[in-house]
């Protein structure tokens, strides 16, 4: 359903390649002069979001095209440990080449896919929807953002020619020249590509008058505490959308949202998500059993 | 001291700009149709060990040749809370357009220099050296080998041409095949590259005498309680070089080296160190003083 | 004051230089075996609007860093036949290697930025703004949308990724699904980026009421004749922006611009504008005299 | 019959559905969350020389490699309004996501091959062959000299590497050294590689004499009238080939073929030539339907 | 059973081709304006052992996907003036255009094997193994590391990443500094990456003795005399693995075997192995006939 | 004079550093923890003409542009044993880390132009020309092609687009359709670029005649014996130009060209040419010393 940006997925497995096999893998070709049939299963050590299980299998088709693919998770299942994600067969040496670089996309990834899902989680009977901000690791945006689309969540702009968002230090620049933020909102609209909403970031209840005042479409309050949230949504009385972003937590999202955020943003989704826990298991493999199988 | 791969960091560098800023930045374009003189400092908000500062400082560079650098923080200091890691002043624009990417590239690179030094302080008294793993974030291997080495760590192998590992995936397929670990010990001697030892990782002792009956260079325990690892020490008496993975915390590294680790690889320390809260401030600059206080 | 996407630029010379270059000009290594002093000076041969004369500069210089840059005119500057845009002066062998392609450059991008100049001239005393579309030349989007900025027009959305526009195409397969235009913009408003206004192509009268209906933020007039514009505008009464776009020609716009459009987008600006005529002349030069007349 | 420079196209594919697509289609994702089965038909809207039907069918499948290509127009091919040049068939939001450069390469394409057909025709009778210039788009030289060959034309030198074209600024440089253009040609001769005749631009009747001194192979005569042209060609009397550019249009280039000219160059083909108004037309589709069709 | 590097060979194919046939085959062009079935045989004009013929096939393929491979030697078979390497058959035109790069690629690699293979043949009934170096062609080296190891030989370290060479001019910079040879070997065994082995080159026997005292794991003996590496040995006793490289000839490689020396290491294998001379046969080709061969 | 590809000899810089040192020189770093002041000469060891000095020396400020060349040789001068050619000082990390790359430029380049320049020794006198051919290392062409010229030989095509070249695997496949020789000088002559000659390449005197009934412009003597080339040159008469090539060695070339070979062209000038010995010595370096000689 949430299709995955093929072409950055297979630009990302290439450069992982390169990084970790670019001059062949000397244990394994140490080890196993010829082709050893094998079964690898990727498992999962904890509960989980599974995203990147395409990517984990593209890994190993890149690797080596005549893999078999047995088993493919669907994108986005909630797993418990033991579950199996992925299951390949093939030439064992093909399968230990890949296995690092299929679970470092796979670990991350199903990291960033299980911290939005407890987001999700924790705001479920509100409106507010999560949403992630700009603060990915650089290169791996676009399967970041993905992630975060698997877990549930929704994608701020994926850069800086895609949105209209003023910020504190737009402002700054800006009251330096003697505008203000509804100046800043007007100069906005009036120069912004057409096709944008202006978004404005604001720190205290003053601000949000003023970008009332500059008819911004969103207003993003930013560092607030859910007291301060509450009485900038009656400010505002539906006369523009609601952000809320900055020091957002899993403890205090609820609360975010019962004060009447239509969005919230957190960066944690993306830049401390902790890696999942998920293993390769390795068995031989028989394969003219498995060829008997086959219809 | 320890010098950056600077062609890795020129890459990680354009493709994070461009990732983020390839058809420009339409909120500062609008905002700012003329240069605007202004002074950003990118500034910690909490302890931690600074690594990337160089990068972010390479960053706004390559958005903009004509700015100046006027503070510089050394990679590797331990900073605290208010502390400016770099100073950049010049068209404020140009700052704005840098800014999330080399945010992106510090905060990340300080958390892993920061977990690091955690780990290492945790072990000081012992001969054990705290090493990374190659669980990294796919296209940033390079760099965040760098960061671990910033904060006082050692790195493994880059990738799987620079060492031999014989793993427990390697060992259940030769299994497989009548070998025992002492065969795979000495079939990869036999066969690897002359210029690298052979480390075998094990996870129960009857391996060990495995491992030292193939004469193995550097036996890894893996998954090993301390005791476990005591006890292996002692059958090992000096025949091998001892390393210890697997579920390594800050909570018991110590205990790991006391029970007489050589070294001790730690995933973590790349797939799961939080980013570190560091954050940009801007102020409009009088260019005219900046100029009067160069000699 | 517009910025060009240096970027951008930089891989374009590159490649065109690889494309026409890439082994040598052999008629100039035949004749030239040292170097010769020569001074280069591109000129107009028509009225124009120049545009990429920064380009072609920049092309001069990757060529041979050594060149010496005299004379730039400013982008955007109106010229008219003999008017110099660019003077460079150095070995006369680089002035030949770089001519052409400095000139692919200047000519189109000067074409472009002209006939979007002719555009807005047409519309003067309106409020109605001039845009390009997404008919750009394959490898040149970023260039020749900039050149739209340079002659005075403004830029529609960059890529599929920055902006929602309903078409009829999507239209059409939505209506098999029992979908209205209404219903159209109340799912993107639901699911598409919170920052993106929602511009809906319609092509008659009937399917303006219905965008009314769904709250679209543009109602984009397709192919209409000013009369239907008129009535349409009269329908929309200010409840949403209105913007025109096909079959628009130097003949008819103004009169789009008096039925009340609030944007004109026209693809002829980046499909269809025709090269702008300049050409290089080349003398040779006394290098000491030009060294004399530094300071 | 005139192979298409795959290599170039796949790469300009590439690099234009990055450049429009590359972070995906956000009305499309927003509209379509699941796949809806479509046919678009790609149709002529005006008389013209279809050119790069292959490289549009191949951007479909870049973008989708499961759409079906259920028609594919014959390069070349004179075609009228309403004829369809493609028809492809699958998810109709592939066919939406790749509609737009699939039609920017046919339409700038089909202007390029159409043009020249019609210079070709205009001098239908004579010998009298049509080339090209170096006169391209940055980035798709050899797409554009191949849409010259489609319309009937003959490409001129690629590159500066695989022609010997001696001109007027060269010429400049040499009188200044005292060497004639007797000269250029002979240098030329002895040094320019063995395999590359000798051409010369000269731009008046005495020019020719001193070309025919220097057995120049070729003789092009730039920006000289139709009279012109025949007095040089009485003077060359088949010593020489003579080539003719500059300043052609269909108005004259009868006239130039007339007087004797062998070849005629013309920069227009590739620098002016106007976009061909080429459409997609998109109606849903049974995909069981289909399928039944296929024996 | 030596798998080629296939990410390397594809990178190289598509480079050599770009360098060779980027704009088209002029002459192929020329008589060819139509398919002609053929069939091409790559024959051996001398004895050799032949290395790339994998690559080569591939090459083909690049060109032309449609060329159907009838006949491919195994890497590595002895051959003999005479006997087909390769045979493939489709489009002549094709064959044509990759004629040239398969063959640039075949010869030199099988030169490499061959020369590789003799050295192998003459230290035959020794435990002595061969060794290439890093002198390989810049671009090559993983290619050409490859035919080594068809030719029988094994690898010396890939790169300067991944082994421990501690050369004269390391040891030139340290004595100035006071270090001695066994300094040197013990610095690096403390900070080296803790996988490699300690290789120090030494080039006079006292310098072994401090190599010995260094705990160095391999000592390299540089253009030692066949006598010298006698001495060396009976001074080592087996307390370190011996390498001999410098001034090694087929003359006197045996000599060195005979000496005693674990691995002797020679750089002509890659820089200065002549190329075989392997030659490309092309006939007709009856197409029916072909495909009536088919099962 | 002879202008290096710079675009080329950059790309392969990169590739041949991003090959040998991508992820760091282990040794060097483990040695040298902070910078230690050298100085590093290049220095043949043998008779050579040296060619790639300038690409050796690009090398050393590729791996650090702080490092100060003091010397380098003119390319194309002869050198003998002990002749410096480059000398370098800075940081001795650095230049060890460059060391390998620049020395595999320098000798196999040095070792082309030596080649080149004996044979262009032995033919002295005559008016012959030494010409190279396509058979050069996959990706150096143009380097190495440069290397031919430093060494006083003259370049052949540089690829297939830029040089008609009839050759017996054309002539092949044309006899099969019914076609001579003269019909294939015929038909390249009315269809290939107007500005190329046409060379046919035959391998028996009746084949001449034919080639000059069609009128081709150089006549390519094919394994011919010097009387059979003296025999050709009279049949042609100065009709053709005359090119030899195929089993040309130092001691047969010079009868070659007193048979009458307008053109000799040789493989092995590209594909055999040994290495040339050069070697780099390194020196500990006073750096205050080296300051204090600065004016």
């Amino acid at each position: 359903m949430i299709p995955l940006p093929h072409q950055a997925a297979k630009a990302a497995i290439q450069q992982a390649l390169q990084e970790d096999a670019g001059s062949g893998d000397v244990t394994t070709a140490a080890l196993f002069p010829t082709p050893c049939a094998a079964r690898a299963t990727l498992v999962a050590r904890q509960h989980a979001v599974a995203a990147g299980v395409i990517i984990a299998r593209d890994t190993f088709l890149a690797v080596d095209p005549t893999l078999r693919i047995t088993h493919v998770a669907e994108e986005g299942t909630p797993v418990r440990e033991g579950v199996p994600l992925l299951e390949v067969t093939g030439d064992g040496r093909s399968l230990l080449m890949a296995e690092r670089v299929a679970l470092n996309f796979l670990q991350r990834l199903s990291g960033i896919a299980t911290l939005t899902a407890q987001f999700c989680h924790a705001v479920r009977g509100y409106r507010t929807k999560i949403f992630d901000t700009r603060k990915t690791t650089p290169g791996l945006r676009l399967l970041e953002k993905w992630a975060v689309r698997i877990g549930g969540g929704h994608n701020h702009r994926q850069n800086l020619s895609d949105g209209i968002l003023i910020k504190d230090n737009h402002l700054a620049l800006l009251r330096a020249m003697g505008r203000s933020v509804a100046d800043a909102c007007r100069i906005a609209r009036e120069r912004a590509p057409h096709g944008l909403r202006i978004i404005v970031e604001v720190d205290r209840l003053a601000q949000v008058r003023d970008a009332l005042e500059g008819k911004a479409d969103i207003i993003l309050l930013d560092n607030m505490t859910p007291e301060e949230v509450h009485h900038a949504v009656d400010l505002i009385k539906g006369r523009a959308l609601v952000e809320v972003s900055g020091g957002i937590t899993l403890g205090n999202v609820r609360e975010m949202a019962a004060a009447g955020a239509d969005f919230i943003s957190i960066g944690a989704l993306t830049h401390s998500a902790p890696a999942v826990d998920i293993s390769m298991e390795l068995v031989p493999h028989r394969q003219k059993t498995a060829r008997r199988r086959r219809p």
